[in-house]
């Protein structure tokens, strides 16, 4: 190809060409090459539009270049620009590599002037439609060409209307047309500063220089830089011959899928209008008819419809987005492209052209958005109802819930446990409310953020939250919100989508949800491809069971903290921390010891054949001591309200304890290996009840658990060092008690900025890693979670210094260089280092695919995440296999 | 030199030669080799030592190499070792590289038996003299060798002293100590399972091999780990003929250092006993006489130690620290070593050194250490007085305070103002007690940590403050405090020492402390030496001067939140904070803008013609307000007490607004460059104030500031970006209302790693990068300083977890290697880039090295670290050069 080659006939070009020749230009020209009738035209490249972006003209020969290519179509259609008699009429449309609303898009009758409207009004007979179609053109070239407000074209238009009593745009007479069509030339000239080009060819490449300009303009930067699009791209210019679906009742217009979108049926899903263009579909004020209506008006036309709609699917073997126009019988395609799609259409679409043998089993699992299957999971709001929306707060954890509205966890365990569906409203949650949690269809509070105490322990148990709905004016005492002036009482129905964080006045219909046999069929393929594991966050032997039946691989991540927050065990866990001496805290541990070892048994059983990964205590002793505040403010009541002296003491001496374990920053204080460290005898404890548990589940069912234990918060490895040590010891002695052998090992969390920076050292104390992303993105980045999102964070996003929330998606310049840093030092010092990542990026697919591509092992993500993350899996071999085949 | 040579008598090596040697072998030869009296012996080396702890074993040929050169020492000094006749005794010492505490040192006449005990008798004439010495031998022998508890030979000399009503043990006879030797092997045999060897040449492989199996005992190694020394250098073993200063009155033994090591006066300042072995003298049983009065008993000698005084410090360039040893009239040296000496000595000594020619300025610096630098400029408890401690807390800033006590900060003022010396005693501060911190000679809290609003304050202001002294029982309302009996009222003398953490009840006599010439002189010769550059840490003109007095080139960091707390603006930050609206907003920072520009104005002034780097606001901003929990205490007691409607209103107004902006972990939240972010007006008031400033002072002194804006805690590039465009705005707007060019640069901290992982991004935006590794320490390692200190963090130091505290002493491997790594990415893209540090690490001198080495420009620290900070950075080049040398 010469280098000054800048324009392209379609026929010259194909779909492999987007680069060159964007994405609808390319699929024009290769339509025209599979012999589908397309309205001839040419395209003026993306190359050509970066030089105009660079340079602020065209290169030179461009313009020649242009013009004979016109020529040519002239040649081709029998028709000229600009010639009276038989004017060529053109279509300008942008077209860049990637879809990008904020460019100019169309204009279109290019080449209609004073003289040539006559001629098209001789040649069709139509002189209404002749200055329509004039008046239209004038109004879109002032607008997008000439940046006049299209508002006074409007205006006009109106005034028009209103003059001769007209109706509707129809009722206009040719006449009236002809008039507006000078009245919006003077208010082009008047507001544009210069005169209507009455010279066709002069419009053309005004037109040309105006796509040009658009990628450079405000709102397709902003949009470019938000979706992470090059600004050095450019797009290229189709022009195209005009053909026209408002000829009068043989022609028409209509868009089309080539399989339903919404359900994936396998049926041609359209619409059209009759003597229409496509803006009429589009813009809603006609109502369009259902493509099999076609067979009645023009069959013939819905029959070579069905034969390209062949043609296209098994060309681009996937479900294809189309545009056609019929001018006076003869049906014109004007655009083809990859159709969106729902969740299960895109499942069940996939599915089925895999059958057809259309599409391998690879392609098909690149057409499955991972995100998406999210979706699939929580049973949903039935779309198919109105419903009220009484406030937004932040969609913390999907799903929908539908009960009465309750205001205290008692009560939401009271009413939740007879079988009464509840949803628990509240300021904001504590572990006390934990029973009414797991109670409740879902919860809603007006403050906290996505990590909220109500949101972290919702996600876990898959149940739908809305944190932060500030907007609830709450009234705890009376048993009551309101909304503005909406009352929702004690005992009232509400429901909520936990996705989009919407609170709903009222009972809503629910559509459960459920794995078909399609989502399973592509799992196992996304099974067949994938390298990286994966696995699950899971606490309780529920959990894993919903993980395992989602196909989860094994446990990365079973906190133990929630399992001290349960009631009957609260009391002893806080004398253990209020206890003075190791003795007396002995004596507290040994009365968990039983409940703990209750918990891995369960838990043990639930993933039998698979390893568990255990981490010991993490979260500072306070958590779990009532709040500081709440404490001093209670104190002060007593006192002042003449209390027994005994009930004053005994405040006192909680809230000095209170005080003492009080933390400016609970994030950076005595949690993790530090509790260890400090009170060995905790994890010790831990750690036996873990044993104790496993020796009791190979007694029982033959089978050895596989036991992973996890110290957290390691930041030098003589932390690691000294708890595997006690780990050790600890575990053997169990073992030795009970004669059995069973093998387990001890790893640690990599959450910390210096555990990645020193991996090599730590390395030689674990058997695995496993990247807390959630906290090293908190201390990599310096964002305390609880603080970050509805405050800073939030205005981060809004005002797009960030692109995305780094809590959700990995940052991967900032944080992925600690992981790929602590998989790199860790493996030089142990090249069979297991590694994964427990932090909720686990369940994210853009984060997953980045675990693949640093060599984790694993990762480890909500039960409810797990399809997501096996077929992100597959997809990033996938991509790496398409990466490398492209570097070949 | 032959593989197998394990054995060097003395006259075959040299100072040389420590690797091999060890310290006091290869000074022992050394000093052989200048022909100074030394008792000849023999050194196996520690390539030996190393073999054995390998093998367990000898390398073979030691045994005859050992022995040959035994016989070469018996032909040197006719005497055989087991003769009775002419017996050899030998003194074994071990003799590692670097000093080891924890290892075996020393065992005295080895070679007596129960036949050479009577020769030495025979040979000295004095059978009391030996058997004493036989029964010591038997002592240190089971002792170190064997492993007998040396207690036990102690009780039987009590109790033979018991039996014959001898007082001391000089008033047993030979026969007494004749039975006692019987007595010892009985002993040893009984505990150490096999019999005292009476084979002069088994005593000596055995001594041998004990002094090698020292080298990994527990202590040693714990000791070794401590220090940093490698666990494979092994140590040497010195066999040496024994001679004795305990032979009567024309025997003496005596310790001396070359010149003052107190105050490095010219001097030659020791110690000796007349009729005593070395032990005597450090046992402190006699009281040693000076040194000078050895001239009325032994003249000769002490002219013969004059002479040795001058060669050792002609030859090693250095004060010498020795030991010796007269026997009947002959002086023999047994020990000479670099001497340890105060700061003042170390500054006087090498001082005149380079003034004798004894040294080069480069060695000089080499001399002083910097840390005790410190100790010079803060005023000191004078150390003759007998002081009680009342109780220890945390050495939070040093120097030593005295006055009377007080208990609120209004007092401290109000008293202290009016010039009483008051000490200040709370349970923590808060911004509120700033003005009576500034009245105080120093302040105690019971509570907080090394970086406790106290701690910071007090080291700002270079004012001695100790924190979390937990036995303080503080009643602030009875004024008064409580350490177990001791009761301190308010106004009753106390003391502090802020170095040491200790309080001491009443009133000491302080030692006024001030640099006299000879540090200026060696700081000087610093200057001509170091690269790296010395900036100040100063929020006000005083820190400034005092700072530029110490020898500052420019401030490194200008907080500007300090001066948001006096109390005359306080009252408009708040409201500023409190403001609903931007105007709002804007309204109170104007009143604001007057205040700060008074502060600039008078920075700039102090630091004219040096560069000021200003820091924009960083804490969150609920530091200005009231505490959160103190705030809803207050507001529950005004509710139930009754108070008027509106008070009630006005605390329930302000309660909301402190819990809106309370967080979790403030640390990590809304604050430094998040603040400028969401409240530009903030940012824009400060970078208005200073260009005003600016402009005020170059109208006025005709000399332009060198302003550098700093915006902290920038974690993206686009945060900076924003920061930047918004300080160039506001910069040139005030420049173009002033109509004056003043030239300013805008940079960034580096204090979150993330900042460090992308510097290279971050670079594009900034001029100059300040590390700011404070906070940089707490993300990286996870650390809260407010949570570590005193609790996990005490614990780890405590149980030797972690060698330092890294928030004293940069954390190389971890923290480190952020830093290198912003400094290596922000020069890819910047090679210009200016880097400084600003964290208290600043001022550290082991920290202030690694700064050098990663190519810093500058260090900036606290006024009185500056002095500290030259010498290091000096000494950094030096030992840059050394080590360049070295690899040559």
């Amino acid at each position: 190809m010469s280098p000054s080659k800048y324009v392209y006939d379609f026929s010259e070009g194909n779909a492999g060409m987007k680069p060159l020749l964007g994405g609808k230009g390319a699929n024009l020209a290769e339509m025209t090459g599979l012999g589908i009738p397309v309205p001839p035209g040419f395209i003026v490249t993306t190359a050509a539009c970066v030089y105009y972006s660079t340079n602020g003209d065209y290169p030179a020969g461009l313009k020649e270049e242009i013009e004979e290519h016109l020529h040519g179509l002239e040649a081709l259609t029998d028709k000229t620009l600009g010639d009276p008699a038989k004017p060529l009429l053109l279509s300008i449309r942008s077209g860049a590599v990637f879809s990008m609303p904020g460019m100019m898009d169309t204009v279109l009758n290019l080449g209609l002037n004073d003289d040539t409207v006559e001629g098209l009004a001789d040649g069709t007979g139509n002189p209404r439609f002749a200055y329509d179609s004039y008046r239209r053109f004038i109004n879109m070239f002032g607008d997008v060409v000439m940046g006049v407000d299209p508002q006074l074209f409007e205006d006009e238009l109106n005034a028009k209307k209103a003059e001769v009593g007209a109706g509707l745009d129809t009722d206009l007479t040719a006449d009236d047309l002809r008039d507006l069509t000078a009245r919006y030339k003077r208010i082009l000239a008047e507001n544009a500063g210069e005169q209507f080009p009455a010279d066709p060819m002069k419009q053309l490449h005004m037109a040309i220089a105006a796509v040009f300009k658009s990628w450079d303009n405000h709102r397709a930067k902003v949009y470019r830089r938000s979706q992470g699009i090059p600004d050095d791209l450019g797009t290229a210019v189709n022009v195209q011959t005009m053909v026209f679906g408002n000829k009068g009742e043989t022609s028409g217009t209509g868009v089309a899928f080539t399989r339903d979108p919404s359900t994936g049926e396998n049926f041609f899903y359209g619409e059209f209008l009759m003597n229409a263009q496509g803006e009429d579909v589009v813009a809603g004020v006609r109502h369009p008819r259902p493509l099999e209506e076609m067979r009645e008006v023009m069959p013939a036309a819905l029959e070579q419809l069905y034969a390209i709609r062949e043609t296209l699917e098994k060309h681009y073997r996937d479900m294809q987005d189309i545009e056609f126009t019929i001018e006076e019988e003869k049906l014109f395609m004007l655009q083809t492209r990859n159709g969106k799609r729902t969740a299960p259409a895109a499942l069940k679409i996939a599915v089925e052209q895999v059958d057809e043998g259309l599409i391998t089993k690879e392609e098909a699992l690149m057409r499955v958005d991972p995100s998406q299957l999210d979706q699939l999971l929580h049973p949903r709001l039935d779309p198919n109802q109105e419903l009220q929306v009484l406030a937004t707060g932040l969609g913390a954890s999907p799903g929908a819930g539908v009960g009465r509205a309750v205001f205290s966890a008692d009560e939401a365990e009271e009413r939740g446990s007879k079988g009464e569906p509840v949803v628990l409203v509240r300021w904001e949650t504590n572990p006390d409310d934990i029973h009414g949690l797991m109670h409740s269809q879902g919860v809603i509070t007006s403050h906290g953020g996505m990590t909220s105490h109500a949101a972290v322990v919702a996600r876990g148990m898959g149940k739908p939250c809305i944190a932060g709905a500030q907007d609830l004016k709450i009234d705890v005492e009376a048993k009551r919100f309101s909304v503005g002036d909406a009352v929702v009482n004690d005992g009232d129905w509400i429901s909520m989508d936990g996705a989009t964080g919407r609170v709903f006045l009222g009972q809503a219909a629910l559509v459960q949800a459920g794995f078909d046999e399609k989502v399973n069929t592509v799992l196992g393929w996304a099974d067949e491809v994938r390298r990286l594991r994966v696995r699950t966050n899971a606490d309780n032997p529920e959990d894993a069971r919903k993980a395992r039946e989602f196909g989860a691989e094994g446990i990365g991540l079973c906190r133990t903290e929630h399992m001290f927050m349960q009631e009957e065990r609260l009391p002893h866990v806080r004398n253990m921390i209020m206890a003075e001496t190791t003795e007396e805290r002995e004596q507290h541990l040994a009365k968990l010891l039983p409940f703990q070892r209750a918990d891995f048994d369960g838990i043990f059983r639930a993933m039998a054949g698979l390893p568990v990964t255990i981490r010991l205590l993490d979260p500072p002793l306070h958590e779990f001591l009532p709040n500081y505040t709440e404490t001093m403010v209670e104190l002060e009541r007593l006192r002042l309200t003449g209390a027994p002296a005994e009930q004053v003491e005994a405040q006192e001496a909680l809230a000095a304890k209170v005080k003492a374990l009080a933390e400016a920053n609970p994030m950076l204080g005595t949690r993790g290996c530090r509790l260890g460290i400090q009170w060995p005898e905790i994890y010790a404890m831990q750690v036996r009840a873990i044993l104790e548990a496993a020796a009791d589940v190979l007694a029982d069912t033959g089978e050895k658990p596989h036991v992973e234990i996890m110290i957290p918060l390691v930041g030098f490895e003589e932390e690691l060092k000294r708890m595997r040590a006690l780990t050790v010891e600890t575990a053997d002695a169990v073992l030795k008690e009970r004669g059995v052998q069973i093998d387990y090992t001890v790893g640690t969390m990599i959450e910390i900025p210096r555990a990645a920076l020193t991996a090599d050292e730590i390395a030689r104390q674990a058997d695995f890693f496993s990247f807390g992303t959630n906290d090293l993105t908190q201390t990599t980045l310096g964002f305390s979670r609880d603080d970050a999102e509805g405050k800073f964070l939030t205005h981060y996003l809004k005002t797009d210094l960030l692109k995305s929330n780094p809590f959700a998606q990995l940052d991967q310049t900032g944080v992925g260089q600690l992981v790929a840093m602590g998989v790199q030092k860790g493996r030089s010092v142990k090249p069979e280092l297991k590694t994964g990542i427990c932090g909720e990026h686990g369940g994210e697919p853009t984060s997953v695919k980045f675990c693949h591509r640093v060599g984790l092992n694993y990762v480890s993500c909500s039960p409810y995440r797990v399809p997501l993350a096996r077929l992100a899996a597959a997809q990033a071999v996938l991509e790496e296999k398409a990466a490398s085949t492209a570097g070949d």
